[in-house]
């Protein structure tokens, strides 16, 4: 894993939480729901399909785990999860508590309206919420 | 895996094009781009975080094995996979070949536009190319 390094563009919208066994669990900066960005620690890697079998399992098990999570913290319509990575190419999940009536109901959320800040309690109570469950 | 029926809004859209060891995989009927959709056989499933962790890790590989395929065969840009499940809740896989300057670039594909039907022959030709490689 060596010569990974964080996109600065994922590192400044988001604000770290757990160092999973393979990724960073980033939690969004974003009022408008629950949002957060898995990153595998691997150098150089855009697809899913790059990673190795097992890279590939440990993934989907951290997705899965803070999939849990996020319902479980927002209580949620659904949850939706996404690798995309049309503007930043480092390899990255999104994990995101969708409400019925939210912001971008029924469509996807990327690249929709803009950021919202949370304000500094909403930050630090969620960032204890996702730390107990991951 | 009894009870599993596949939702008629997702086998309305797409050709069946494998039944892998988890998954249906169908060929979203839609000459815009090539876009396949993975079901996990597995009635009364919504979300990633409700497949048991064998569940989880086969469709994962199916997921990857997909977005191989995709990459091989459209040489795409990026490839796009999501979850959200907002309107069709059966839990289903997206896996999209994404062009720069396509129909929704940058952003997501997912409530941009109509759905176009392929002709037959770029039908025919891309189920032989998926089942050669699924």
């Amino acid at each position: 894993m060596s010569g990974f390094q964080l996109d600065p563009r994922l590192a400044g919208e988001g604000i770290p939480v757990a160092s999973l066994e393979l990724c960073d669990a980033l939690l969004r900066n974003d009022a408008r729901t629950l949002w957060v960005v898995l990153v595998p620690r691997v150098a150089g890697r855009e697809e899913l399909h790059e990673l190795s079998a097992e890279q590939q399992a440990q993934l989907m098990s951290e997705i899965a785990r803070v999939s849990q999570a996020v319902h479980d913290i927002a209580q949620p319509t659904k949850v939706n999860t996404g690798a995309l990575g049309n503007i930043v190419r480092q390899l990255h999940v999104h994990v995101v508590a969708r409400h019925e009536g939210d912001f971008a109901w029924p469509g996807p959320v990327w690249g929709v309206g803009e950021r919202e800040e949370m304000d500094e309690t909403a930050r630090t109570d969620l960032v204890a919420a996702l730390r107990q469950r991951l």
